[in-house]
């Protein structure tokens, strides 16, 4: 008997309310009843965006919602700026691509935020930027850009500051009015603690302006079909009616916490996380570390998806690799949504005792000793 | 105590067996297990849709994937032909001019079926036509249309044939290589019983030769993406694992019954329905009535939508009622998905005690007298 325990940076476990919601028998999405969900889901997610702008609930994945807001914001040969510090800043690139809009990359090396005054020095020799395509937590790395800095700057500037906080929301900080964030993209299988297939993005005034001016096709995807919708607390497309059970849950529990405590515990477990990882003598990838998930790279000669293969055969443990340059080199332990300090003491005390087996000499015990001290505190 | 009956045209209602599923943990998409689940759901779709091209699974609703038939097969100023006889082919019109797409209407009197012979025509006069658009069952007119022989026409025509079955799926007959359709689009909250956010499009090895010339822009909504995927039995994008969960049991569930006999389980409650109403003295609108749902036209003096509230009220049932030009007009009895003889009975003895408050002279019992015989055939 093995319990599976899910500690990858999305899709995240569910607590039982949720998946227990999500069991009930389906009711019209055109009823009063459903009406009134709706309009508890809507309010709670501006909760948690922490945002009086309206708040669009998609039935997609977390890229459609990205993709939407390009296509509602830009017009063909519009200039947009990306960040690209890995696979989700590319991903932004790739949409802009798509769509034949002018495209200037902010390259930042994999591991590091982005320097907020390399954004402000690119605003200021590009008056034409439109968009700012930037990430809070870049999965990828496991790398948090410092959101607060660049909403200061982009907030003197046109350009609307567009944010993929698809794993980053209610996992690390983000206060998308007080920071001038116009658009913020979340995904609900992270810190929201449901299955994948919903998308929330907040839109604010100045990106709904700049909404008017865009010609980019678009029909599934429309802010302005789904801002005429919500208004009257309704959708333009039937909603994916069980997951809404779901979120209606989960945003119970969310309230019932507190955001800023939400964001606390992810940081707590995330601290835990890199401590029990240099006390087994391990270094980190990110320098600037996310709360989301830890990138732990694997000491020179361990293969890091063998190592994760035998985690999940003899441990029933589910984390993250690499991707692309990172493809073998670092696991990537996610402390996201349903997760607490039991969760994350197991993982680390298999990490222990497969370390050594793959012939890296640590301290059994060294890394939940790590762990508890910060724990204790 | 009062237990909701659903009887719209979808969403509709689950079996218990796909609901629990849904309350099952979240797995990791990437997993063996999970590839397992999708080798079984892909292949599982091939059946229903009686066909051998890949099936591609979107989460997203029935529109996100009616648009990715639209940008993923035709490039701007191509020229589309669109059958319009209620508000899902309108719908595939607005699609295509979202994109300047070159749409060239056939309009269809709300309540016909169209003639294939106007199709033969359009494509014999404009060789140009690239794609026909049009509806298995048009859900806001309940009529079917004749895909049959609609798909002897195009096979002889550059044209590709796209079918929205989103409601129509596994309710009437639809063999999509048999009748040599190359795009159907099918929703998850319909004859699937599944809730809402799921969608399905098959792709013929002809729709794949477009969508190679296709320069729509597109990234979420792409075929290529995902057919690349389905080929490694993967998703681009993260997976609605819940969802998917759903969608193994309701195809277990389909092929135990056999899509044939699920398609005659339709059409046995359709015919019933149709039944009833003809002994209560109403008349239905649909002169090629669909397996999906009977639009019953109410007698004048009544306001059809003011018998759907008290349906609800008194009766917690929810029906249809019509959009746009037959708004107050009509109410849509569905008759899909988990469905049966007991929902049909109720819903019919409802409309019966219903209709003569509202005016409607009509013998109590009538129409449950007629629907037994139905059913006793």
């Amino acid at each position: 008997m093995k319990k599976y325990l899910l500690m990858a940076p999305g899709p995240t476990p569910l607590p039982p309310q949720v998946l227990l919601a999500m069991a009930k028998p389906i009711i019209h999405h055109r009823t009063d009843e459903f009406k009134a969900i709706l309009k508890e889901t809507n309010e709670g997610l501006q909760y948690v965006f922490q945002t009086a702008n309206p708040v669009v609930t998609m039935s997609s994945s977390g890229t459609g919602a990205m993709e939407a807001a390009v296509v509602n914001t830009l017009s063909r040969g519009d200039c947009a700026l990306v960040v690209r510090g890995g696979k989700f800043g590319e991903r932004w690139g790739e949409l802009c691509e798509a769509y034949g809009v002018e495209t200037m990359m902010l390259d930042v090396e994999w591991g590091k935020a982005v320097e907020p005054s390399q954004i402000e020095s690119a605003l200021k020799k590009h008056p034409e930027i439109k968009a700012i395509f930037t990430t809070l937590c870049e999965t990828s790395t496991c790398v948090r850009n410092d959101i607060e800095a660049i909403g200061k700057i982009a907030s003197g500037h046109q350009a609307v500051l567009v944010v993929d906080a698809i794993s980053g929301l209610c996992a690390d900080e983000l206060k998308t009015d007080a920071w001038g964030v116009d658009i913020v993209v979340a995904g609900s299988q992270k810190a929201l603690m449901l299955p994948p297939g919903l998308a929330f993005v907040s839109v604010s005034p100045k990106a709904q302006e700049l909404m008017k001016k865009s010609t980019l096709p678009k029909f599934y995807l429309s802010f302005a079909k789904a801002l005429k919708s919500l208004a009257k607390t309704d959708t333009p497309f039937t909603s994916s009616v069980s997951l809404i059970y779901g979120l209606k849950e989960s945003l119970t529990l969310l309230k019932s916490e507190g955001v800023d405590n939400v964001v606390k515990r992810h940081a707590r477990l995330a601290k835990t996380t890199r401590e029990a990882a240099r006390a087994l003598g391990l270094e980190l990838f990110s320098k600037a570390p996310s709360n989301v998930a830890t990138a732990i790279l694997m000491p020179a000669g361990i293969d890091a998806d063998a190592l994760r293969k035998k985690l999940t055969r003899d441990y029933s443990i589910t984390v993250a690799g690499g991707q692309d340059k990172l493809k073998g080199k670092i696991v990537r332990v996610a402390h996201l949504g349903y997760c607490e300090e039991s969760d994350v003491i197991t993982v680390i005390s298999a990490l222990e005792m497969l370390l050594n087996q793959f012939g890296h000499k640590c301290e059994p015990g060294a890394g939940v000793a790590a762990a508890e001290k910060v724990l204790l505190q």
